[in-house]
């Protein structure tokens, strides 16, 4: 049986990266494994299994050498892969300490060891992805503070408007990671949830086989009873900190607010970035080249154009930020499940989710290296807002020249100045320099400072200095 | 010029609701001179622009008629309805107030007008969503609490798994509204913002009228200065006050946090609704028959088929659940918006987030009378329950049985019997009763009460209490 | 009660087209009576319905002023707005010919009458939207020819790779619009159906009232025989006949083959003209220069920069171009529909389809005026291939130089001398001049043609012919 | 370096298909050097690349082992995979035959063979999935024949309208099926195409290496000439040749038809398969019990409660078909590609057109397996029928009654009748029998024969026939 390995080939933009280690099929064997464990060692801690089989199936959790590719194979007749597990791990118990096999997965159901493995998955992928994003945002912030007063060209449908800066730009970039930041320790630290229902959401057989432990076994037959159903709440809390989950209102098989909340923090992450390297790439097209991303051996060059440097970096993240939101769309769809457990819909959640981890973990690990090597290049900024003969501040003289002028003569004078400066490719400067109606009310100097892009950036610094003191 | 009216005929869920009439043609242009007004307050407020001139603009934009049809069509030659909006308020307040004319849309830009317009939109149709909502789980909380110890099947992939109660149903419809409330109300009171950055995104203009201003005309022509930036913090605040908006950090004009929190949001919501409508119509399916939909005259009858009763208000909600995440998708794909403004990518936006928010919000409009009228059908569910003749809890006999027997041949001797039960159609009871093995260690009343499926639900009823006591 | 219109205000990309013209509420409601019309004149021609009870509803059909608004609103008792059109309709009927009014909507179903309206809708909206494909691409072969061998920096990764030609950048942009033609034209000439299948698909009633008729009212009593199947069959062609729309296979309440492929051809028809969009954005960017969209008065232009000029044209085609992929991705999984038809699945498709033809016709509508009217700019196109020293045929030089100076030796000194005209900003040809080891081995006139970017566009004429050639 | 396999482990629907096999990563490197050999041979073909070393390439293309995790880590320093396989290719052909290393990839670029292999990778996978499509609708065309005449309720918006056959719905389902399999034939046998452009889409290094081993290279420094043009399209040919695919029109780089026809086609046949899988989970419902799924060993089953059969195989199918949609959203989406390459929108294509692929692959397999085993429960459908009380009919009654007691009398006796059978819980025939009204007018006979529901199927049986002879 040849396998194929996971390797990332179709999408760079997590290969090898840690989300790609965290997502993966040992990483979500092992966090079922951790959850199987878990809730053995939980039953243990309220009496409901010996304390002796619960370390027995931790300790073979631990060393189990499970086939992931046979389980996935085995779950086509099942549909999830947690009955193959569960048989594999009660093997793997038996062989050790037969007695503990029958406490494997006791009470349980398949979505219970899912759905919190899930939940497990996702935060050892969060955490490096939050740090990534902080280090993208601390990064960001040392550009903006470094260029806070860099001029540069603020471009509106793709045109040259009025003039910005490059720190106010990579402050707004800073402060959309930022936001992600927020929207992704919201998730994080509001409590991913262990998952413990049962098969239908009511813990009915972990409080029976509590009842059962509690009533010894002579006198199970004298009645039934309803067990504790204090006992499931107690279950729930010690689960959760045995996983070091947080413990859920209720049971949320068919109440995917944990994963719809996930899936949205990712990507809005990914939006976040794939803002960081929209821009990017288009700073760094030929005709603007106003950044230039980090070299790294090797990195950007093509085979056949030895000229070529590549905004690799930006087509990372943009690859990744372009799949996430509709992945994303897919798992809040997944909202709409019937039933306690649906036939489906469910089982639709769950590659779209790691897909959404491991683009989203893959996009921040990059965006790190982009946002530490990226170099701005005031030259070339300073010529491109110089390009077009000081017509980037027209609004600007529009607005001095409309009480000097009246608004209809200023807005008429400064048209034709405007074609004529663009018509005969010359400095919007010497043009007006030619009108009287202008040297009439402004000094040359005052046409200096007016015509000066870096005395037209409105209030980018304090925008700059405000965002950077901002640190939620 | 013949013009539809915008009348919900394809999407019922909306037609004549809150959600409607705050999202229409008019409702966005009165929000768009809204902020036009209060934009030339805030100014006023700061100097710039003379209080009689915000006073005349305020009035003509509160009774200005303007023809949202032309201004549609006329848009298509800017790529956005502002600058007609622009030319349309000039004109009226010129008629009024000649001298106030000029100070209309005051070094502003369009995307100011028209984001700000947007949050205001949003902030409208929020408020009644989020009442909806409420008002939906309270109703949910009271069929819980009547309910809470109603048994029904607990269904999962389509068959019954163990029992479960109407109640814990109810109750989690309600959390997952409760959920939805709290990340709508989280958008609305963390602070839909105002939208001021000028031309692209400094507030230069903002900046240099006020400079303007402050200088007088006379002085405006010996130099240029660079204004005060700390004004526009000012005039931010201001403006933030005079729409009843949140001032944000930055300028957001490409950073589109407001936007994407907004669509994820009512993603979340509808999805949240939507797991309501598919249970209803699913319990309510002829042969299960365990809820009815509220009756009303007229509604879910069939001209053809005079017995027929549908699920409307369910397949209205559903029609709008399925629709949200997909929109809400394309919202935030737009984060990946290039330079200050995008050409194309923030336009993809706006209808998109108007039919997120009129198609939640008609959702919930009707999920109020859904969950109000919604009756449970205990008789219905409890020969559903019956009707797999005691299988349904063969999850506990298992348990119960493998300590007495072993479990090899518990689980040997209750599948055969299991079987024999549903091929000789009778109940799982009579079969037991015949086999020694059993009766020898369990009693008949034993057996007569851990066959009883109401006997069987768990923690169903401390959980529907846990959740009711929780109220967020 | 007011009521807004639909004018297109945050869809400008379709104010005011055909394409809103004719997927409007009137034009839905009119398309429904047409349906209505049409089914009895089919019943007519087969003797079921009285012809001259089919004149009548026809007339009626056609005069009725039925207040769709009314309509919207009283559909939410029966989620769909036909069983109010159907009431409506009759009492016009029943206004000018009672004994005709018992015959509207015989044996019929909501759906059959929407459904049929639909695809009568989509039929009205796709002729002129593949007319407008039409005239876009031939605009498009205008300038594929002018521009044949027009040179201009081919891009990858947003840097100058290798020239290419303006000519086939714009016979490209006209294969893909004539693709997208293609594929509308395959939806609309393989036939948008009819749909007749009666309540639950199975044309029973319409079957029924056939026997009635053919057996007089008399002789139904005496038993009920099973009708004659084959006048199903003539009824759907009669029906098809009638509406001018095809006769499918089998009835299509859920199996939705002819609205998926509506909306996938329309997901593809808005894609090949984002493309277009995209490049004609990229290629007007203040730093390329290299095509204008065509001018208007008052397109385009700032209120507050008197100097932009927008492209205003490519930034309506993209916002619908980024809009409808999603849209119809819902529309697709449409098709998951349960049942005979769906309580909310088949509801959720109406506005999703509708949005999908509006913007996709709005967008082609606008796709003609952007083709019809670009001019390319071969100036600035010249300057920005000229503006990277030569290197933009570096790949050129290195495949000359490896023969002639090995492989290794070449690329050092290439990338060497690559370099050196970059950072001393001079032509790489002054660079390789003052080379022995490259004039050792080419003269200055092959250096002259080497280092020609025109010398340099591979088949690119070559491929424009080909493809102005073949017009499928 | 630890590597996760690819297993399907969240995919079980695709875990061990054949559609898994041949979109691994394995089968994606096979792809592309089997691309690269093709190009090598075609070279050779037309005398620019040595047949000898055509040979030693495709040898080595065949035999290299190239770790793919090492290779796919290494993408990330040029977006894509294509530059190191270059690398590790020419390195492998250097081993045996050092003469032919120069020539492999010889003028070419990463996208002519990554996307060649898409193709490759998707003519592999197509073909397989369309003789699925074609077995399962096989398979339900067996179903269909025999089920002819089954009569079974027929369900709008969940509640029974009126009687079906599961002969009709199988006809509907197989009529899905085969409209996906034309709609995936149409992108097979429309020619997936080679791609093959060159850096920027001109081929102007194959033209340029061309000349150069026509001219000689003595000859080459003469003068550079432009080579000939028509050698492209001979190129093209050849290549198509050798690899089995079609020739394009144009190069397709940034012209992005056929990914979209492929996803479009895709997202489709997921939808079709996906209605089966959501009608059979429907039927499947313990209530409904209509249809019973394939029996397998440890098929369906649940750990916990002996007895259930889950419907597992449509479980797997929804899932696919939930995921594929959005997706393919994103392919399409894909075609907004700027310039001759987009930075991260082509890249953003591969792994969402991957699981296009292998879960639609994955899901038409799981579907021949579905339709074979499927089971309809005739008994179960006709209890169902009947449990309504005769009321499926009332439509039938309705028509019947209209001409014979007045409509208005009609409809208000059948529905005071169909309410106090449903109230009193007894046949409708009962109640029937007790009104003089009804029986003056109907014989026991005639009654009898009207309330049978197999006797109003309408046109079901001859629909069935007419689908079954069209077989297009």
């Amino acid at each position: 049986m040849t396998v194929d390995p996971d390797s990332g080939l179709l999408s760079p933009v997590r290969a090898g990266t840690p989300a790609e280690a965290s997502t993966g099929d040992e990483a979500w064997l092992r966090a079922m494994l951790d959850a199987e464990a878990a809730l053995a060692r939980a039953q243990a801690r309220l009496g409901t299994v010996p304390s002796g089989a619960a370390d027995a199936i931790t300790e073979a959790a631990g060393s189990a050498r499970i086939d992931v590719v046979e389980l996935a194979r085995g779950s086509r007749a099942t549909a999830n892969p947690v009955v193959g597990l569960v048989k594999a791990l009660t093997s793997a118990v038996d062989a050790v300490a037969p007695e503990a096999a029958e406490y494997v997965h006791r009470g349980s159901t398949s979505q219970d060891i899912f759905d919190t493995a899930m939940m497990l998955v996702a935060d050892r992928t969060l955490r490096p992805l939050v740090a990534d994003l902080d280090a993208t945002a601390e990064a960001l912030a040392g550009l903006a503070r470094e260029h806070r007063d860099t001029t540069m060209a603020g471009r509106t449908l793709t045109a040259h408007a009025v003039p910005t800066t490059f720190g106010l730009k990579a402050a707004g970039w800073r402060q959309l990671v930022l936001d992600a930041a927020v929207r992704v320790r919201r998730v994080l630290d509001g409590g991913l949830p262990v998952s413990l229902g049962g098969a239908a959401g009511t813990l009915a057989a972990y409080v029976e086989y509590a009842r059962l432990a509690e009533a010894g076994q002579a006198g199970a037959g004298d009645g039934a009873g309803a067990g504790d159903p204090a006992y499931a709440e107690r279950l729930v809390a010690a689960f959760a900190e045995e996983t070091g989950l947080a413990a859920p209102v209720l049971p949320w098989h068919s109440l995917r607010t944990p994963v719809a909340d996930l899936a949205g923090a990712l990507a809005f992450a990914a939006g976040a970035l794939g803002k960081l390297a929209v821009d990017v790439a288009t700073l760094t097209r030929t005709e603007l080249g106003e950044v230039v991303e980090p070299a790294a051996e090797g990195r950007g060059g093509s085979s056949a154009m030895p000229h070529k440097r590549n905004p690799v970096l930006a087509t990372l993240i943009r690859s990744a930020a372009l799949q996430v939101p509709v992945l994303a769309a897919g798992v809040t769809q997944s909202m709409l499940t019937e039933d306690e457990r649906s036939a489906g819909v469910w089982h639709a959640e769950w590659q779209l989710v790691r897909e959404c981890l491991r683009l989203t973990g893959g996009a921040a690990h990059t965006a790190v290296e982009l946002a530490r090597g990226l170099t701005a290049q005031p030259g070339r900024m300073r010529a491109n807002v110089a390009s077009t003969h000081g017509l980037i501040v027209s609004e600007r003289l529009s607005a001095v020249l409309a009480p000097l002028l009246g608004k209809a003569k200023a807005k008429e004078l400064l048209g034709e100045a405007s074609q004529r400066a663009v018509r005969e490719d010359r400095p919007l400067r010497n043009v007006l320099d030619e009108l009287p109606a202008i040297t009439d009310v402004l000094t040359p100097a005052a046409l200096d400072a007016l015509l000066d892009p870096a005395g037209y950036t409105g209030a980018a610094g304090a925008l700059v200095d405000r965002a950077l003191g901002d640190t939620f």
